[in-house]
């Protein structure tokens, strides 16, 4: 990929996904294929004033050999470093922001036993659980970008040799690249999103009604104080970030016991390393109380026996059709790109900062608004063609969301 | 490289190098750049019934960005979660070891500014302090092994295309693995070594008297009950291992004030990821007095002002000229290879092991023998084609030690 742009994306990464402030510190965790970006993030940190970079590599080729080798017992015993090495720089001077880059092979853990990693990703998710707090409540800036690996090129647009620079085009394609000016770009599709998120406030819905000829007929209740977000946030200290590049998405908190019906996904979903295809659901006062899916189900249960919280809602959000990402017409098998091609829900771990003053409340307070509260939060994508929705207003009828697949207003 | 190779490779890094035992935790030490061969590392250990492998990932090109843009003040903030990410494991079941992959750029911060560098590599080294006690003191099996880099075959061998292909040729080489089993055929030189070793113990030296046509005339007074130690280590649970693959040397303590001359020494030597040529030492009473180097004599003056034990030596090594690696002809500008190539002193701390007992023995009781204790540990090659060394014995005489730049017994 050619320098220049690579530079740009780091640029736009740095500056809209982090809002870098002078003087902060910058984590960034990055696979070690993606090393030459992650390298241009760290510089582009340190133009932008960064007080330091602190880069946390990973490797998926390493993590599949330890889940193929290491016992359950060895997965689970994340050690208290692991933690520390986050918190440590909570208090740094000038403070800390966390860049995530991704680069995953969708099916990285093909054909292991996955109900080992599954338990092995709930101990780090336990272990990290204080540090997520930060991210969860926007108390740091946080952003998650990704780029190119082989194994995720392949996936999408099959074992050619120009497989990855199609996805590099094609990512740089939703991620407003070829804008004149991708920062700028940026600015104006947040104000976009802004309005929307604000009329849909204005609106004060208390439920939202899906129906699709998929099958789907959902009725999402909404928590206590719901209010919708889209586009940037902020943390405490007015550091404006978008937590997901590209980001096409408004959304809000379910009330976690106060959906019901059924809903079929739209598209395939990455999880563990493979993928879940043909999923649908089917809840009660809130929770998941059937399911299916035509392939990986029994991962899906995996994902719903997680914990008290997985089998709620945490998220509900809202992408017309007319994205960008869905246009594009490419099934990334990457819930960054595939989230914001379509409508989606969120079983888990609900966002405080999606209530009133959320970000505030203690734990207790979240959850008697009706918060969901989980270890997880996984994106599962239902918006489809002709997907309609129907608000429903706090005392006065219902008012029209989507129709076709699209805003109705 | 064929992947046979690497895998004989990385099993001889695992099992000699290491000498894992059933159980036991990994650490693995790698740049990004050497993946491949970490992750066939990774699976060795497994293989070998390793409880578990942690991958510590670094990157020399982030490392080079981070020395140019982060203040002295950033890069000398070393938070305590990376002493951590040692100790954690110390308590382990079964145990922790470290294996340490090496494919240095021996210029990779070349044109920085070399004092900064120097700061903040103290300060990382004297917050590990701890740790490193458990290595210097072999309490964990530790071992370093290396395999090429871009940057550093180009230095070897010049910016061509088969550059590494040639590095891997020489590593290969110089490490046996063209034997017919390279496990077996260390296990061979091992006991060669120790052999050797044990008539160095016999003949009860308490200095060392080093000449050369180069100008070289250097005494070594040896620390009180030095003994020689070459070729494995172990450590207080019974674990025999390599700490450097390849290993030509027999080594053992000098007393820390009882260096007394002048040498010169026979090779570059990297420091900082920046080469120090044509370097000499005058030591009075054990410290350096005077000195100079052709190239980088700032980088020395660095060096040996570190702390109170930087001037004074912590060990002397024998390595004679008809050892492979300087039969080899190549100049790897790594000192891995290079102080196992030719007879070298270090600068800075001393090997407990490498006096009676002493590895049990309190710091207090080190120094008290004459031991030099330091945060760096650097050495420098002095071995020549026509080096002659005397053995002076307790009470009664000297030995010929060296004639000719090779064993004279």
């Amino acid at each position: 990929m050619e320098k220049a742009l690579l530079q740009a994306y780091a640029k736009t990464a740095v500056q809209v996904g982090i809002g870098l402030k002078k003087g902060q510190t910058l984590m960034i965790a990055a696979p070690i294929e993606a090393a030459e970006f992650a390298r241009l993030c760290a510089l582009e940190a340190y133009l932008a004033g960064a007080r330091d970079v602190v880069m946390r590599w990973s490797d998926e080729q390493f993590s599949r050999i330890r889940y193929q080798h290491a016992s359950e017992q060895a997965l689970c015993d994340v050690k208290p470093w692991q933690l520390q090495s986050y918190l440590d720089y909570v208090k740094a001077p000038g403070g800390v922001a966390i860049l995530n880059i991704l680069a995953q092979d969708p099916q990285a853990f093909l054909g292991l036993d996955l109900a080992k990693i599954d338990k092995a990703s709930a101990a780090v998710r336990r272990a990290l659980a204080p540090w997520r707090e930060y991210t969860m409540n926007d108390r740091v800036a946080w952003s998650i970008v990704a780029v190119p690996s082989r194994g995720w090129a392949r996936k999408v647009f099959g074992d050619t040799a120009d497989a990855e620079e199609k996805l590099w085009n094609a990512i740089f394609k939703v991620c407003r690249m070829d804008a004149p000016d991708p920062v700028q770009a940026w600015e104006e599709q947040t104000a976009f999103l802004a309005r929307r998120r604000d009329q849909l406030n204005a609106m004060e819905l208390t439920a939202l009604h899906f129906t699709s000829q998929n099958g789907t007929d959902l009725t999402i209740g909404l928590a206590d104080t719901a209010r919708w977000e889209g586009a940037k946030s902020t943390t405490p200290d007015g550091q404006a970030f978008l937590a997901n590049l590209p980001t096409e998405e408004i959304f809000t908190a379910p009330h976690k016991e106060k959906t019901e019906g059924v809903v079929y996904a739209s598209r395939p979903y990455v999880y563990h390393g493979d993928l879940i295809e043909g999923l649908w659901l089917r809840f009660e006062k809130g929770r998941v109380v059937e399911y299916g899916a035509k392939k990986n189900q029994k991962l899906l249960c995996m994902l719903l026996d997680t914990d008290e919280g997985s089998r709620s809602l945490g998220e509900v959000a809202l992408v017309p059709r007319q994205s960008p990402i869905n246009q594009s017409g490419i099934l990334f098998y990457n819930t960054l790109f595939d989230e914001n091609a379509a409508c989606h829900i969120a079983l888990g771990d609900g966002y405080p900062s999606t209530v009133q003053g959320g970000t505030a409340l203690s734990q207790e307070k979240l959850e008697q608004l009706g918060l969901n509260h989980s270890l997880v939060h996984e994106d599962i994508m239902i918006g489809t063609e002709d997907l309609r929705i129907d608000g429903i207003r706090r005392g006065e009828g219902t008012v029209a969301v989507f129709r076709d697949g699209g805003w109705a207003f």
